[in-house]
């Protein structure tokens, strides 16, 4: 269940709420996450009584109470149904305005090529870079990227730009180091499910990006950002990056439906990333606008100022002309589908994280 | 291989070319396709020498050759590099320009409800009609559709409201019955390996929507493909409906990517079907547009005058409001995309079917 | 539900309750089928009131009734739980005894190659003889079969070694022709769903042996042989041969768990097909031996005198010296675990088909 | 390629050779790895020429070298045809001989709870202890296991029963603190990629089981195996699991063939675990004489003195009996297939980690 709380519930009160529901053997993070309309706490209520439930249900503390049957209770589209913003820099996530596009090299290679493919992002019209300093690689004799060389060539890319960057992060120990200087965390999708750094990613702060596993559930991808939201941090951003497939003609079975199927069942917004989607260049554009039919409140892509050059995923990274037809056609698409655009969206705010520190931690 | 004859070729010479080719023992159908710039021979030429192959080139019939690797051939992009165009009625697929939309129940209940469906389609954007008088059922104790009543009705629609009809035909013996009342026949996902039957169809003449199975690749869709197009029908036009997927919030993943995977692999237009393909009412509008934009050449949408009462597969089927907004959007995007509109495409025919019949039959 | 007759039931009291039946709104074929201990009626009784129910089980033809809620009822286990035997010849699947082998090569190629194999067959402990007389061929430019000829070989074949003749029939018009050669009609994955094709094979009290689709769900498989069942035709063998895959180490994901789980479900025997669910000559004993292990109740092996030589499937067809080894450890090891041996598993028969002709024809 | 070390080769030789691989632009860790006959480099050969492979292969330290085009190389069969055994206290995997049987309690839940499971496995003829101290659960609200108390648990039920105890560990910096109470560390299917773990796992020198990702090929899981190997640690057991599946009468697709394909392309031992792959506790055992029949070398199986009180996992979990019976029933099996028994089997000895540190860290 979710539990809203009074906006103006005191500490005590909030204490008292919180003692209350561990007595009743509530299960899990008990702090408030700072969404939607107030603070909300999500409880699985598989063990609590209806009388308990109604007790918990008049305490100072609570405002009111939503029953959640799924295995997520933050990332339940009831806890805040207008829609979770999520600002990274001045860019947002979530306006339901023109979608941000992200774009950049699969890896950083070194300070030049880095730089010239911020430039060349911007100018294209992409509005936040990506850039790989550590890289998962299936096979450790490959490049496993320029690690924290990377990251700051990628600050000094911003530096000229003013673009935020998102980076990869890939063990709970690295978390502060990569935050130190990337805007937004990725958790990539071999790592949606590895939970210790899930909840490192929460503490953080930092806005997330969280890639769905290559045979994920959408209730499974839910029930992994809720590990980053009941670790107290509400600036999560999913990822669809395509699914396991058996046809060697694209890299992944690219699932655009799940781009409504997840605003239907989440407050969480959602970018496409067509690049590891289909893992052929050529179908990075058609799935890219597909993608904003479908819906999606950004894109990530693959760019690199010479394609045929990028140290990792070439065959699926397009040139900055690409990009730059393809941000000028999702606008276009966006005013013809009489979507609002970016003057008609109200300001937001990066959310603040937990007041209350939502520590998961073993009884010693 | 692909061989292409000169226009002016004889029937003599034709005849040479195919006697030619069986002496080397090419395998399998070896009549001529009029699909592109003229007539075309798809042989598989692995058991062909290189001498033998200089030797057909110098025949008189041929005008030039094409090396094919793919195990399909005159499904092959190269048959007709500008596209072929298939023609049902008025309505045209594969002309680049507003993609059709095909629109109606999945069963023909009554005549009153597939008529009623029928003008709900035209009025609402539809140019063309669908509806099941033979629905292939995974149970035997379910609705099996309406049968032959079934197309008498559906060709009492037609009748009313001028739009031409597609339904399915599940069975050999079933294709001449059909194919009366019927102005395009369906070969759905289940068949889509009924060699038969797809031979049948072929021999048919008429335009085929040919489903892809539900965990077919895209080279045994197109050998499906080539299994009609070699027996002397041009007229296929494909239908990508969804993949058996592992997520129960949708009934397929729908892959979209097989849209431009395939507009780069083939020549035959591609139909998307959103109502299989997402098994979600909600998800149709969002994935149709999604196909719109990927580059589909028409669209399959399962639409009721009161979806709630369809006997089968209400759960994926629209409105007629919600099929005009579909409709209107669609035309939006592709005015904003710059797209060609219809007035820009030039006349297209229905392709005749092959003038020598090409059957294919065992040794007795 | 199931409505099991009473075993002395009249000719009146069955027309009786077909009639009560009808009248309910029962759809579907509503013969009784001769299996487990007495006729046995399939029910889809979901638009069927309590009321009606407790009327149709009082009267005199009706000995009892189970509820069955799953798609399929003739094929729920609930309708035979002792397990139904289906003999071809003097060999018995689901005996529970020494799993029957079959074996042979994918393709019927020429009389000396089948009356070879079939002789190697039998020496190396083969029982029944497996040959390809109409192949489903991926792409029409491959070897279609010997046809008719392949057929008149195989009674050949049969004619010399004893051993009873499984082969696949491809399409409704041909189920006369093949059955009048073969004792076992075998319809492929891609056939699963050819409803069609699954009525004929009802039809013609052949045993039939019926494969999975290469995504099919369990529930599918049973539905699609219930259309045999319900067809007045008792005598279906399930064959596992693995599913669609995305490892090129093997051609398929053999589902062995799909055995025990049929078990469960089923009443129906399960054979198992390595040699397709492998793809791989190296890995079909280790996956035949593992299939016994887990409960197969026969077994079906591509085997070719010479197995370099197969024109088809030459990559997992594994010679007679290593079909003899798999049938001794096989043997070896249903002793080991102590299951019974033939001597131990009383007569079976060939279970008659339904007295009742059960068509399922539409409604003129 | 794989360079394979004379066994008298000096430090200064060696230094030499990697030396001299750095040279040319050798990738990755490039440490000896104690496998198979003599000390063995695994290096992507990629980027060196056929010129300095000549000079590296002249070298002193150099026995002879082995082409190997595999993205790993170490875990390539050709790395130790003889296959590799991993011994954990006084269990072998890999023996060949009569197949380690793994018991034990999805998680331990209390100290009598996880005595008196190891005592019954024992009696039930396991030789190792299984139970989750650190449970990745999909939810954040469910039991995420007792933690560190968990794993003093473990070390007391093996002080009491003298068995070998393997548990999962989560993150890398967890590594040291499991290491010090179990013979074996378990890396989950979720974890399968989360290279820092694996690396991790490399350098505490302990055995490790290696679960299969739920959508990994072969090459993906001996890809991550080479992770650890790389790191210097020679003793890992693979362990399947079982595929993402879309089923529900299964939990997993059990992917039995990946048994004999891995003996194929591997010197690794692999243990099957049908508890997960099949999820079902009736279909464990059927499953579990299957795996050992495909030529498993070890098997872990969840075990609960009173299944149906499991905190997690009951549905899959056996009780002791079944575990008794499956494991008489593999000896019995195992006999009549004509294996080697134990008695046959030379002492094996734990493998040592590399002597030279392989470290893999990025450049500052």
């Amino acid at each position: 269940m979710l539990i809203f709380l009074h906006t103006n519930a005191t500490a005590a009160e909030r204490a008292e709420l919180r003692h209350a529901l561990a007595a009743e053997g509530a299960r899990g993070p008990l702090g408030a996450l700072p969404i939607g309309a107030g603070d909300v706490i999500g409880v699985d209520a598989a063990a609590i009584s209806e009388l308990a439930k109604n007790r918990i249900a008049h305490l100072p503390a609570v405002n009111h109470i939503i029953p959640i049957k799924t295995a997520y209770k933050l990332a339940h589209i009831a806890a805040n149904p207008a829609g979770t913003r999520v600002k990274v820099g001045n860019v947002v996530f979530g306006s339901r305005g023109m979608p941000p596009v992200i774009a950049g090299p699969c890896s950083v290679e070194n300070e030049e090529q880095i730089i010239e493919a911020a430039k060349a992002a911007k100018t294209s019209g992409a509005v936040m870079l990506r850039g790989g300093a550590f890289k998962p690689r299936t096979s450790p004799y490959t490049f496993q990227g320029l690690g924290p060389q990377g990251l700051r060539m990628l600050a000094r890319a911003r530096e000229i730009t003013g673009l935020p960057v998102v980076t990869e992060v890939m063990e709970p120990g690295m978390v502060d180091a990569v935050a130190a200087f990337a805007d937004m965390l990725q958790i990539g999708a071999r790592n949606m499910q590895n939970y210790s750094l899930l909840i490192a990613a929460g503490h953080s702060g930092k806005p997330i990006l969280l890639k769905r596993g290559p045979s994920s559930t959408l209730d499974e991808w839910l029930s992994a950002a809720e590990y980053i939201l009941a670790a107290g941090n509400p600036n999560v951003v999913l990822c669809e990056r395509g699914l396991r497939g058996f046809d060697n003609h694209t890299r992944n079975i690219f699932d655009v439906t799940a781009i409504p199927a997840l605003h239907s069942l989440t407050h969480l917004p959602i970018v496409a990333d067509p690049s590891h989607g289909t893992g052929k260049r050529s179908f990075v554009a058609p799935m890219a606008l597909a993608s904003a039919a479908a819906g999606a409140d950004g894109l990530i892509l693959e760019m690199h100022p010479r394609p045929d050059e990028a140290m990792s995923d070439a065959d699926q990274t397009i040139s900055p002309e690409t990009l730059r037809d393809i941000v000028q056609k999702i606008h276009a698409m966006h005013i013809a589908l009489g979507r609002p655009t970016e003057d008609e969206i109200s300001d937001a705010a990066t959310l603040p994280i937990a007041q209350e520190p939502l520590s998961y931690v073993f009884p010693e």
